[in-house]
Order: C-alpha cells, then structure tokens, then sequence
C-alpha cells in the first residue's frame, strides 16, 4: 500500500501516469502518445527501402532513443502502481512490454528489429485521449452498444463461416482444383474474399458452373451484409433510449427509467406531473 | 411406438442422441460437433497436395476412422427413433447420408472420394451447439426478424437479377462482344459481380461508353445495398417491440406496453402485480 | 369506347391481357412471363459461339416463332385497348415494340439481330406476378418507402458524383497521366470504382501520393455507404407506421390515422375507448 | 457600408449574385452553374489525348473565354459585397481564386494549365441549387443528421485507421516483405483497401497465414461496416423526431408528441387550435 508520506513521490506519479483529471497527467497522456506516433512513423518509414538507405543510421539510433523513453516509462508504471504484476500481466502491460524487447532482442538476434512493428499496437492508448474530454459520452454510448450487439454479430460471423467453409468445398469440386481453386482452404479463402464483398481477383472462376455459384455467393453476400447493420441499429436505439430515460426523474420517488409518454411512476404509482 | 421396459435402452438413446437437456446429450452433441470439425479438417488438410504427399496414408485412415464413427452414428439414430423414415428424408438426414456414401463410393469407384467435400455440410449442426444454452434468445429473435424479411429480401433480389439481366445484355451490345463480355451469360456474371460490389476485375470494362455504363451499374449498386438493411432493421425492431409486448399488460385498464422493470401502470397509476 | 354486344370480344380479350382478376387473365399473365423467360433464354444461348455454332439454325427459327407471337400479342394489346396511342407511348408500350423490330430489321440489315437483347427489358413484366397475389402488400410498402427516400437518395448521388469528379480531378493531376490515370474522366471512372467499393483493380494508384489520395477515397466511401441506408431505413419505419395506422378507427367520428399511445381521437376529441 | 441612392447598383448586384429570391438572381446562379459545367468538361475532354489532337485550339480559346467570364464574376463579387475580405478567405472563395489562378500562370510557367483541374472543385457551387427551391427541407434534415452524427463517425474512423496501421504491420512480418508487402506504408494501404472491402487485388496475400491474416480483416470490415450505418441511422431518426416535435404542444394540458394532422390533443381530448 501507498502511505501519504514517504511514498507521496508514487503517488503523485501515479497520478500523472495513470489518471487523466490534472494538468500533468493530461500533459503526460498527451506527450506519451505524440512519442507512440513518432516511434511508429520511423519504424514505418524505416521499412521502406529507398528512406532505410539513406536514413538507416539516423532511424536506428531514434529507434534506441524511444526504447529507452518507453523503458524509463515501463520502470515508472512499475515502481508507482500499488500491484505491478496485475500491470504486467493486463493487456496494455503486456502491449507496452512486446513494443520494448525487440531492440534488446536485436542485440542478440539479427533480424529481430523487424518484429518493432508490434510497436503499433501501443497505438491502441489513442482511446485514452477519449477520456481527456468531450468524446467520453459518445464513446460510452458506441460501447454500449457494441457490447450488447456483440453475441448476436457472433453469430452472424459463425453462420458467415459456415457458409463460406460449405460453399468453398462446392466450388473445390466445380471448379476441379485448378484457376487458383487448388485446394480447400485456398476455396475457402476465395468465398471469404467474394462474400465479404472484397472480390480481389486473384482467385476467380472460370468455368461456367463456377461463375454460377460464384454468383449465389455474391448476391447471398449483398443480402446478408444487412444483418449486422440491422442488429448494431437496434441495439444503438436501445441504447440512446436508456440513456434518454436517465434525464427523467419520478418527483415522488426519484427512480428513474420512465418513459417519454408516462403520466404516472411505474415503481410508485403517484403522478409524473410532468 | 416406443413402449418403457423392454425398449428402454432405446428411450435412453434417443434421449442422449436427440435431446441437449441431459448431461449425455449435451456430451454427445459436444463430441458429434468436434468429430464434425476433426473429419473435415482431415479433408482439407487432405486437399493440399504438399500436405498430402507427406500425410496421405494417416488421413486415409482417419478418414475411414470418422467414416465408421459416423455411420455407426447413423444406425443409432435410425435405431432409436419412432419414424426413421421420416429422420432419413429429413434434410439433416439427407445431409449425414451424404457425408458417409462417399467412403464407401471410393471402393468401387476411384475419385468418389473427392465428394467426401459434402462432409463439411455437416458444419450446420453447429447451430445446435446454441440449443445448449445463452444463445437461444438471440437466436430465435434473429430467426423471426429474417423470417419476416425473407418475402420482402426476395422480392428485392428477384429485383437485382431483372436489373443484372437488362445491364448485363447492355453491356454484351457495348463491349461489342470483346474485352471479356464474350456472351450474354458472361456479361450478366460482369453485371452481378459489379452491382453487389465485389468487383474482381477479371472482366472489366475497356471502351468509354462500356466504362460509363459500368460507372451507373456500380452507383445503382452502392444506392441499393440500403434496400435489403433498411428491411432488415426495421424487421428486427419489429421482432424486438413484440418480444418486449409479450410480457406486459395492466390488469385495471388492460393497457399494455410497460417496459420490463415497470411495477405501476403507467397509464392508469394501478399496481402491475407481476 | 367499347359497346357492349358487338364489341364484347373485344372487352373480354381487354380482360384477359390487361386484367389479372379473372382466371384465364392470370393465365395469360403466366404464360406471357414464361414465354418471356424462354425468348430471352434463347437469346443468352445463342450469344454463346460454341452453343451458336451447333444450334444456331434451331435458335433462329425459335426466335422467329417468339416474334412472331409477340406480334400477335401486340396487336392485340393494340385492338382491346380504348386508347391504342396511350398504351404505344407508355414505358411498357415502347419496350415491348423494341423486343419485336430487331428480328424484322435484321431482314433489311446484317447484325441488326444483336438488338435483340433488348428483349430482356421485357423482363420488367415480372413484377406483374406481385399483383397476382399476396406480395401485393409488401411490394406497396416497399414502393411507398423508396418514392420517399427518392429526393434524399438522389442528393446524396449527386453529392456522391460531385466528389468523384473532383477526387477524379485531383488524382489524374498526382498520378501524373499514368499508370492509368491517363485523363480526367478515366480517372473519376477510377474514383466511382473506388468510391463505391467496387474496386476492379484495372487501374489502381501506383506512387506513394496516390496511394494515399486513394485510401482517402476509399474511407470516404465506407463512411457514406452509411447515408442511403439511414435514409431508407428511417423512411421504411415511417411507412410502417402510416400503415400501422390505417389499422386503427374512431368509433365516434370514425376517422383512421391515431397514434397507438392515443386515448381520445384527435379528430373530434371522443374517448377512443380501445 | 452601401448607402442606398449612389451605390444603388451594388445593391442590386448583391441582390442578383449573392441572393437567389429574385428572378434575376435565380437567373445568375443557373447560368453560372450551366458555366462551370461547361467548363468542367472542356478541362475534361482537353485531357483526353485523342480529343485534344483535333480540338485542342479550340479548347485553349474556350478555357480562356470560361477563365474571362469566371474573372468578371470574381471582381463583381468582390465590388458588390460589403466585405471584400471576408468573401477572399472564405472557403468559396478560396475556390473561386484557384479556379481562375492556372490559367494566367500558365502565360509564365509551362504546364501550370494542368492546375485547371482544381476548377472541379467549383462544382460544390451545385448545392446552391437546393435553395432554389423544394429541396430545401431534405438538405437541412440530412446536414443536420449529419453534423449529430459527425463526431461519432470520426471516432469510428480513427478506429478503422489503428486497426489497418496494426493489421497492415502484422501483414508486413507475415508476408516477409515480398508480394507486393514490401513497406509497412504499402501494407497499411493494403489493410484500408481490404477493410473497406474495396479489394483491388494489386497487392494481395500469397502465404497461407498471409491469406488467413486477410481472410481476419476481411470478417472484420464485413463487421464494423454496420457501425457508421447504425450511428447514422439512429441520428436520422432523432433529426426527424426533432422536426417533428417542434410543430406541437397542447394548449390545455401542454403535453407534446401529436402528429402533424391532429385537431384533439390525444391525451386531454381538448382541441390543440392549430
């Protein structure tokens, strides 16, 4: 535990690392993300040939300049938070964690540098700036409901799969394992890449038959496209009518949740009077 | 009919074969389902020739393995029900029929083998594993918003095709029979695979009036994929307002729509009493 | 005008090919479709060279057999109707004389004959089967809600087509007439490809600029795909609920069109006592 | 300040050029816009190589003959407003400048007349035509869903960009930097073109993880395409209840919620005297 005292270094650091509601934590969350977009703009433009020739030796050492930065700020998470290893061990620890041991990993290993690039996936604390202002309730609000969208679009996703792994095979057999159909996975590739609408044309049909249910697939897609819209609709309406409910109050009572044509409270029964 | 006593272990059976509310069924249908999933994995993995060079042999016979497994399956269910005539005509009974001949057509005729592709049918059973537990609300709202749909969906892709069928034949006169709008049929595949926005590119326009034709086929499309969602949506508020409905209804002035949490009437103030 | 008695033939017949209430009205109606089917089947095959090349003589003398009847049934339109004129200028009028000339024309003229996939507009007649029975309702609904939506999509198409023109514009000036993008209106071609998320890939961007003007384009379209299909779908709701209302009568005044949270009429002010 | 009397006709010209409730001005801004048109495809069609071998002189006289027209509307504008400056740095402005710039600038720099394309952008002048007339209230409804809408898609898309930066650089590593992988930058423009379901298929996976990564975003963009139409949805509905409510309330019991053709307050039964 924290004691006030001794320990009021932490918990100051603490503050400004981890919540968002002073001006140095907000300078802190501000900061941290302008150095995750830096990092990640070198390790991108690192990877592209013509730049890494000419500014290889200038990339590489921005690269151990950010290591270190994000090393001094893993070491601070650590040392200010009351159970580091709950840290360690929680999705954005681990995330800090994978963005830093490539360059160490480099020392030994050549060619280990390459996997910087899960240095991108710190740019998932772009959703902390949300908690600095004026997106919290929008962000809330699209939460709710995708949560509440998230079983039924399973299933969809289930189904989709389904569909795709059945009529994958289909095609295996109609299109007799040749233009590109050369085997089941590779089908089953193709249908995921034509029902989701994408159509590379990597992998196309040929044969009549084969363009014919290549067709069934294109036009079941177009129609089943409208089911997660229609699911994530709803359930945004539910939502923003749950938290339209919250802004009336029972005068009686105080409970809220009535709806906008009551004239009387559902849970006391006296008039709204509204 | 199944009479108690002497045909009791056939009782049984059916209940853990049939039925998810035992412990036995639920078992069953969990193995069934990964047997589902392990047989076609084999036939997949199967269908990749550098895997089946160095695997061949072993899937063979674990092919052979789910073939017996299955068919034993089959008998059992034949077995154990009141109607097996009814069971064997039954889609489901259509579809385990056809992952099993195939096994079998390979003894007497070479390349059967590759039909063993129907297996993967068998994937449907899949939507029983929801029969097993939370999802079962979710489904059956899902099922009824679609069943509504579904006249209103093929009204709307009937609809497409008539579209498909003029642009593609007007496309087949524009393209001047080259440029891969050989023929009618070819140019209606152009037309499908345009509309519905999956755009392979294996035929694609050349010539500036083809292109602008082409360029209304794809807005044409982009404007109604809103067709099938807005159905949708409005069907799956319809199915929810009338799951929701069902629960409610005062008993003093027999008004009805109170939401869930309501305990007075909102309308005439009484007590709900629910 | 028609005189009953001596032109009695003649109204009978206005019953039959105009009327679908009476029996021999729906089969006529039938037959036509399928005659229509099978006329336009013929000529898809025929576009086929190889199927051309065996039955090339037996499509030529079906297609003559179907122009043929089709005369005979547009003179017969012409007879029955009060106001022949009326019908020869109306849409259905116009095309059904369209499916007749390519086969007299391709007597004077060589190649007038590949006119006659203009047949296929006869395929429109389809949506004469919703009147013949219980989609009537749906395809009312539907129709109602699209002529709402109408001005609302044709905005946003308008709005759509504005900004292809000019992300068109811009991206022929940054691929520099190349790789494709060789002038203005091939490269909004592009635009429309990408913007409706068709994406053939017969031209695609090639330098790092253009990449990235065109992943604009493609974010841009994914988040207006959004504005038709809202519109639609609130427009879907409203006509639902208009006929919703339909369903609902003052007993006082007896006027239709009350809310279904409404206590008195909002007509005359009368308790609707449901 | 225009004084009335001596600059009698400035006013008048405001009236005609920045006004559109005069026949006069209705008059101005059709024609201006029959101009821009014109001009627009003159540009176009002189980009057209073959085009611009034949007509090419007649195209430099016709784009200097628009840029003339286009300069004395851009002066007048300037005369007549109350404001120069305030005109010059508004976005229309803006246009109108860069519109008219390349032409004059290609008297001293050659190919500076390729610029000419940014007339396009002129176009926008096009909504202007809504407040001419009936389609005034759908652009207000739909501008208004919009902007509600506007902060929430922002968010969506700066989710849509983390997840294609993070993809595109898993991609990247899968792919080993052959396929058409071969920068991070290149692999994030394949994660948009994939996740927006475009698909051009320019660069697509070889590798089998390359294509089950793929087959994951794919699913992923067939998903979260619901989400822009779900907000957008929902915000056009509010927008219409919004228009809606602002017409009513009742005079006796000053509950609100009637419909447009309603005489009786439904909830009071008193006349609303509208």
């Amino acid at each position: 535990m924290i004691r006030p005292g001794a320990d009021d270094w932490r918990f100051k650091l603490h503050e400004i690392i981890y919540e968002t509601h002073t001006p140095a934590g907000k300078a802190f969350d501000v900061s941290l993300l302008i150095a995750i977009f830096a990092s990640i703009t070198v390790v991108m433009l690192d990877s592209v040939a013509s730049i890494h020739q000419h500014y290889g030796g200038l990339f590489h050492i921005t690269e151990w300049v950010f290591t270190v930065l994000f090393t001094i700020e893993y070491i601070l998470r650590l040392i200010c938070i009351r159970r580091p290893i709950k840290y360690v061990i929680s999705p954005l620890g681990i995330i800090d964690f994978v963005a830093l041991i490539p360059s160490y990993l480099s020392i030994l290993f050549i060619g280990a540098q390459s996997l910087l690039v899960f240095r991108a996936l710190r740019l998932l604390r772009v959703f902390r700036i949300f908690k600095l202002g004026q997106f919290l309730t929008e962000i809330n609000f699209l939460t709710q409901a995708l949560k509440n969208s998230f079983r039924k679009i399973s299933i969809f996703l289930l189904t989709v799969l389904t569909i795709t792994v059945i009529l994958g095979s289909i095609m295996y057999l109609v299109e007799q394992r040749e233009n590109g159909f050369s085997n089941i996975p590779e089908s089953i590739y193709w249908a995921i890449v034509t029902i989701t609408t994408v159509g590379y044309g990597d992998i196309s049909p040929i044969t009549p038959l084969g363009k014919f249910v290549a067709s069934v697939v294109m036009l079941i897609g177009y129609a089943i496209i409208a089911v997660p819209t229609g699911i994530l609709t709803h359930d945004i309406a539910i939502a923003a009518s749950k938290k339209k409910e919250l802004q009336e109050a029972c005068p009686s009572c105080g409970r809220e949740g009535h709806e906008s044509d009551a004239m009387f409270c559902k849970f006391c029964g006296s008039s709204l009077f509204r």
